[in-house]
């Protein structure tokens, strides 16, 4: 059985997507951050970074396998069950370097600047709004010559990225006025996206 | 053959020490960043974020791959050539879940940190220095029970984190103050790393 130990956050959610999508049984550990447990000595055994989602699967090929980074989570679920992810070739590739810019680039800069959208701290809020324009510009431009985020096919990358774009939507209108509303094929995917049973079941979950 | 388009950053020199420690033949493209050639079109063609490093292979099967982030460069190069990443298994996942935290974490706030060093934004500066010490804690607990950052085997999240601990120590000594120095098994593990021919290949190499 696949556990996740998670939360209600961008990154908490992308694993449940996948599950979701994959048709795959799993059970769900809330780790509720409005009361600390991302950093209970049980849940930093599995996540010594004290960030979630975490994962176990006891029934992985040689042995027990803990994880803990959504990006890593992503992956090993897609490659052990065969979905959103190509097991090979350029495709495979497209997929990943999308996926590591979320993971290194959009992420932690739409989390800074949520951050900072609550702070007295205009220098630092103006860097990362400008930053997020341009991530979000990337992201806009590639959606304008392909379907999905890595291409024809929808993968772990769309999965990655949709869950702090809508995020962004949802919390960072202050921050960001009218700079997602005007990247229309940034709106196409996310109407796309969101449209997937599977988006919508991970994205209503609710502990 | 396998082309490198990048720069001696962080990031940039983390594939030219893979590829000296793979032993197979590269080239490299230096993308000038004094300069701004990372917004050339040309290379935006390959990295349409702007960012080194980027990388070609001519000779992958199924087609050319282009790649960019270093990240899903590291996990490209490791999976072809069998070195720096198990093929499969909880040891794989170990070193993904490494890698991942690299580029999600420690990454993109060492990034910030050196940014907010050479501003006038004394709120802004304390958040990343706490946010440094405290990945740079969680690695050196890390390698207090383990050789290497995965584990007992030398992997690509070695390499990642290498690449950035060693520009910190170069480079955000005033901010960091002792918060590297006082970390002994971090210590230990640079000196470890830092005495492979192949790191120092990669780490001396210039344009």
């Amino acid at each position: 059985m696949i556990t996740l130990h998670t939360w209600t956050t961008p990154n908490g959610r992308k694993p449940v997507i996948l599950l979701e999508e994959l048709g795959e049984p799993y059970e769900i550990v809330p780790v509720d951050l409005r009361r600390n447990q991302q950093f209970e000595p049980g849940f930093l055994k599995l996540s010594p970074n004290n960030k979630i989602p975490a994962m176990v699967d006891d029934g992985a090929e040689g042995g027990t396998v803990t994880l803990f980074e959504s990006g890593a989570i992503l992956t090993y679920l897609a490659d052990k069950f065969g979905k959103c992810l190509a097991p090979s070739g350029p495709a495979r590739w497209q997929a990943m370097q999308w996926l590591h810019w979320q993971i290194g680039g959009l992420g932690p800069m739409l989390g800074q600047l949520g951050f900072f959208a609550q702070q007295d701290d205009a220098f630092a809020l103006d860097r990362f709004v400008k930053e997020a324009d341009r991530l979000l510009t990337v992201l806009d431009t590639q959606l304008g010559s392909s379907q999905y985020v890595a291409g024809d096919d929808y993968t772990i990358a769309d999965i990655a990225c949709y869950t702090w774009v809508q995020a962004a939507t949802e919390r960072l209108q202050a921050p960001l006025g009218d700079i997602l509303a005007s990247k229309a094929d940034l709106q196409r995917w996310i109407a796309l996206v969101g449209a997937r049973p599977a988006v919508q079941k991970g994205m209503a979950w609710q502990v």
